[in-house]
């Protein structure tokens, strides 16, 4: 966990966060028809924490994944400049975000963000999103301006 | 609006509430590419008014509408039962939920639950969700209870 | 059969060909998650019938129902002003196109298309768009004209 | 092309193909929103060539990608064992799919799949699903089998 925290740029206090909030988030998560809680946290630089958690329909496709649902929060309170995304499922090896939110992650976040992935058992993996997410569509193929 | 409070089952601070705080969510919107600001919140049986605003993202399917912004930030913290959705557009008449974000509002609303949408110039409708999907699609469907 | 024809100017025949084309397109589902098998199939003016099935996704937002792998296919292949949808499902009563579905049938169709929903055992309902998806939302919010 | 043809084991005549039907398919686009056409073609092992482009909606989580659009027709029409993905856009360099659409893709097809990105002149970029969605989240997550 040290070496990681050097290498990703992220405090033991804040990859402890990730993890308790994570995993915190993850039991809020509505999820009866696929019964797959994830939960999910960002951290922001300015140092706050917003949570998610997936959030299911009848209608498969208007489900909002964990980590759309906390970006979907963060945005609307305000909250700029992402340093971590942590996600936490209970399967090992740790599930990684759909593409779909891989993609959300890329309108708001750096390439070198650190995603990391918390198993059911006290595991993780970090993959930082161009890794996750490499030669990525964003708003520049429509000729905007990154915003992360 | 003393007649829509009656009607709907809203006291007139409620109402006034809900204008004041979906009007206040369009300003935290993130759309960049539509620019069309849209706000929303939710009241609960228990009090709480939870809002939300539209994030789009380049990759346009990606997008999250307000309605289910707040669906997520509110079912995920926690809440249930919900006592009315209001949502603020800029144009008049007044936008109405897309019929993606009516499928969401199926999912935890009864349906008889009144849907507020305030134009851009001090007038609204008001709808119930019957009446703005009719014969839903829902968990009976596939089986489920409902989660209203 | 023949007054539902009448009043939504169908030739018994193309009632015919709706039923017999929705069931056919039902057995192409991709649907291993909700095990919930839907068709679809569209009527032009012009007398094409384009079929369509749900193809679900492990991550469940990524999923397309069946009406909206049956728009793009015939959107994509230069069909335009469609005549009728016909969906078909597996339970009674018959299930209704999913609000997402209904907002994609808005952006191609007359508010006057019929919808005809047939159920696992010969029965059927129809509606109109403009009484599944009241006072909706479409290209006119955005500034745009209608495409249908 | 000589080169990458045979290092993703395709013939020039079906890279041509690909090609040529990429930018055929992109014409086809539905794009009034975003202006921004999208095409894609599949190549089955079985040599079937199976079109798609984006078919956008006023309500934009409601669009279909150009690559949704195409595994939607081909999966419902019965195919299955994909060869290779191509995608033509207008810009240069080459637009990739949207995580969304790898998302797609991991459903259907082997990680070592090839993703031929054709620019608008006459450029392209190839890179394999393994290598555009990394350490995939998929339906083994969820305890299915691969459906590849
Ligand atoms: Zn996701
Ligand atoms: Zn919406
Ligand atoms: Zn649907
Ligand atoms: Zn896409």
């Amino acid at each position: 966990i040290a070496a990681t925290c050097a290498l990703y740029n992220l405090t033991p206090t804040e990859f402890s966060e990730l993890h308790t909030q994570a995993v915190a988030a993850k039991a809020a998560a509505y999820c009866p028809y696929s019964h797959f809680r994830v939960g999910c946290v960002l951290l922001t630089h300015a140092g706050a924490y917003i949570p998610g958690a997936n959030v299911e329909n009848a209608s498969y496709p208007v489900t909002t994944c964990a980590e759309r649902v906390a970006f979907g929060r963060a945005i609307t309170s305000g909250h700029r400049g992402f340093k971590a995304v942590a996600v936490a499922t209970d399967i090992s090896p740790p599930a990684s975000p759909c593409g779909m939110c891989r993609q959300c992650i890329r309108e708001f976040c750096e390439p070198s963000v650190p995603v990391v992935m918390f198993d059911g058992s006290g595991g993780y993996s970090v993959m930082r999103l161009e890794e996750l997410l490499p030669m990525s569509f964003g708003p520049e193929a429509l000729g905007f301006p990154s915003q992360a």
